[in-house]
């Protein structure tokens, strides 16, 4: 700030707030008047606004415009400049490099992005993220938090509604992968509580079940939880990538056999890559008869509970006793919301994390300090969560989001349909969920099944089209191997703003890239 | 949305963009048009963002507004009818809506908020902070994040640079608490990397040293860990809070001698209650000896890093193997900004925690998946947290944010000496960082220190004056009993919109509230 603007911060708020008073110097330090000036950070916030809007959300959702403009990474690092110095830099400067950092950034709203389980724009839940940013928040107790304490606990009851549940509890997480660690150190908690204070050394060699397509976090958590990937008992799963109950209960006989205890079982409602839902009523079964945890990873599948036709692919899901469910897939709720949610109402979540920290959570207060919901958490400070969903649900309605889940799984029998239709499109399987995954078979490839070489071939198709489309910014679509299968493409289409013709278009541009592979 | 917006936003779009069609209906699902109409959003987030700056910046920021508007639980939950339903409301409800959320959310920005370790408001982050949200990104892979990336690398290395490690590594974490979690992981993996895949049953039982000061994360960073909370080892401290080290050496050799493995000193830069500031050098010394993971959680005392003149309470910070540090506190970055850093530059902090899913961090992508960093996290979609800073540093230089720093320190040392012109206040202990922790005796105890009683109504002060200042909003200060201290006030400014009238205020309210008590 130059000595001018300053001096101008100085006279505006003592003047504003007419606290004129006799300069007072400490340590080398004036302490007279604020040292920055509000009305220029108004300014510069109003100023950039508009280029957000502009660039981020009107350019970003418009079809017109490149999904992303692909630079290598050395020359975007020197397009950006991107090194911090000594000294700042103007109101000008500020806002081109808003502009740059919007232009080069991959447009997740374009409805031409389906590269990831999450796409699309809610305005309204962005408006509840801008304004959650500017209340600058930590959801820990209700004399900082009162509004959201109180609206995460309703935005938590109406989901644990959905499952089927009229009681229980819960917690926004940053992610899945976290809800899905939640789940782990909460079933490690019921069964073994004396883990919290004497580690796993306490107890013995534990055992955590769930499916070879489950999500990675359920590996990660066990190694983390100091579990183990390898008492990370993976289940077999059919060819739609649904988890076999019996082979669970065999698994699970052999590790009591083999001496390991047995403490979680983690089922997956629409597994990452093939979209597959687990039989949680026959899980359940199993679960109730070896009495373990029965968590369901429904981060990505769970959004189908809104759908009155499509719910039934989690039947038994309120037998869980937690459940992982990512409003920012689906829903369009935006990066972070990821509520783990319980089935218990004893208090055993608060109980498994609690320190009872004197500085945050005093038992002197003069309100109910059951209010204060912090040290539930793992985190201490914790992001605002709630509030965009909140929002986004009262701007849409229940109904209204039930329309976005059943338009989802339309885009997706059209897409199949039209697939079928077209000789260059194999399926890898028949979608149970909106994750639409296929090869696409070029010219040169087709009726060449079984020839020697095809599959080295076929594995890289997706990745050329891939690598031709950011580069022309056309579209964005996933790919990866998988099991025993070469790179095949992953479409998911959720976003509302997206229209048959973007179907189509999917489609042709694929085929346009490919022909000549 | 109604049928006639419906429609225009049928219309619209598909006039827009030329890409009428004859429409298609599949499952009773209507795929031609969008479901949503952006122009009616774009709409939605003008207006609240008009909201947002009135109700949320400018008021929040204003010191002749309240800082808070309390309201008990029962009573705020009437008031903000939170629940969801099933139908969506009008354009002018919603926006009465943001408005009531900020009307009752507590100002953290407010000039006269000291109740936690963040405060104030920086635009230029803040702005950031939205283009983040609008552009709604996820930080794992360049592919999808590319500006992201590149921007999180370098400042994290900025961060790096102040202390003292010209290579490295890092990632930017939800909250202090989970990098003070991945600290005690790597540290794990480093001594033991075998438990990633075999758990903790594959190793001794281990040790953790901090001293009895440290947040309370690390005690529940080892029970979420399986390492338990009884093998965190709790180091003496002095009287002012800061480690002993003699003790620690003690602590780590009796640790051995009952047949417990150490393999991580968590020291503490700043504490959360007195600021107090271990002695990094000489605690490294003892790491070396007993070959030690050395961490600094510096999450709030880190940025003493970017003052010349305070810096040396750090000093040695450089000989640790990791630093948390959040420039969500006193650099004003916005919740959450929590970089875990680390000197290792030998790619541990992946090894740690990489699960190589296939369908994100596919090997046969176009660029080079160097850049894909992802895996390095625990968590598998993660915030953008590098913006906010970076646009913050661009604004305000290292020059700027030194500034800030040397300012707190002014305001606190202003402070004491304040209070020691004054009768009424007694210092818990002579500050060593921006923690002003201290007793306000009210005239009817002045005198009577060590009289029988003494104690027990002095501990009810502070909590009578807390709920004085917060049900008439002037002001928010914390409050907390501390090991063998009854409950005293924990005063932290650090807001560079605070003037000596703030200060002043502060030290006159505080009296008034409390002179018939």
């Amino acid at each position: 700030m130059s000595n001018a603007t300053a001096s101008r911060a100085f006279a505006n708020l003592n003047g504003s707030a007419g606290r004129q008073q006799k300069a007072v110097t400490v340590d080398g330090v004036t302490l007279n008047g604020p040292l920055s000036d509000n009305r220029d950070g108004e300014r510069f916030l109003e100023d950039a606004f508009q280029i957000i809007m502009n660039e981020a959300v009107k350019k970003g959702t418009d079809v017109t415009e490149k999904v992303c403009d692909w630079k290598e990474p050395g020359k975007l690092r020197e397009m950006l400049d991107l090194e911090l110095r000594e000294t700042g830099e103007n109101h000008e400067r500020l806002l081109q490099r808003c502009h740059d950092v919007a232009k080069y950034s991959v447009k997740t709203s374009h409805p031409r992005f389906f590269n990831q389980l999450f796409a699309g724009l809610d305005h309204h839940s962005l408006a509840g993220r801008f304004l959650t940013e500017a209340l600058n928040s930590s959801q820990y107790t209700y004399e900082v938090a009162p509004v959201f304490v109180l609206m995460e606990e309703v935005v938590l009851s109406t989901l644990r509604s959905l499952i089927g549940w009229d009681s229980g509890d819960g917690i926004f997480c940053p992610g899945g992968s976290i809800s899905n660690l939640y789940a782990m150190n909460l079933a490690r908690y019921r069964a073994f509580p004396e883990v919290k204070q004497r580690g796993l050394w306490a107890v013995p060699r534990l055992a955590v079940f769930t499916s070879k397509e489950c999500h990675y976090s359920v590996g990660k958590s066990a190694s983390v939880l100091g579990v183990g990937l390898q008492n990370v008992h993976a289940v077999k799963v059919d060819e739609r990538g649904v988890m076999i109950p019996e082979d669970l209960d065999e698994q699970i006989e052999k590790a009591k056999s083999q001496g390991s205890v047995p403490f979680l079982v983690s089922a997956t409602s629409g597994t990452t890559i093939l979209g597959a839902f687990d039989p949680l009523d026959k899980i359940a079964d199993v679960c109730e008869q070896h009495k373990l945890w029965f968590h369901v990873d429904a981060a990505w599948g769970g959004s189908a509970l809104l759908s009155k036709k499509h719910k039934h692919l989690l039947k038994g899901i309120d037998r869980a006793d937690s459940v992982a469910w990512n409003p920012h897939k689906m829903l369009m709720a935006g990066l972070q919301s990821s509520a783990f949610l319980m089935k218990d109402s004893s208090g055993l979540l608060k109980q498994c994390h609690s320190a009872n920290a004197t500085y945050l959570f005093q038992q002197d207060k003069f309100y109910d300090v059951s209010y204060d919901t912090g040290d539930k958490s793992i985190q201490c400070g914790r992001k605002v969560d709630c509030l965009k969903l909140w929002l986004m649900w009262k701007a849409t309605g229940t109904l209204g989001l039930e329309q976005r889940v059943d338009r989802a799984f339309a885009y997706t029998r059209y897409l199949v349909e039209e697939m079928k239709k077209r000789g260059s499109f194999q399926l890898v399987v028949e979608p149970q969920f909106v994750n639409l995954c296929f090869w696409y078979v070029p010219p040169s490839l087709r009726g060449e099944e079984g020839s020697e070489g095809y599959q080295e071939k076929l594995s890289k198709v997706a990745p050329t089209i891939k690598e031709r489309m950011v580069k022309k910014g056309s579209m964005m679509v996933g790919y990866q191997p998988h099991q025993d299968k070469v790179n095949f493409f992953r479409l998911v289409v959720i976003s509302p703003q997206i229209t048959r013709a973007d179907l189509d278009f999917f489609l042709d541009e694929i085929e346009s890239l490919g022909r000549d592979l």
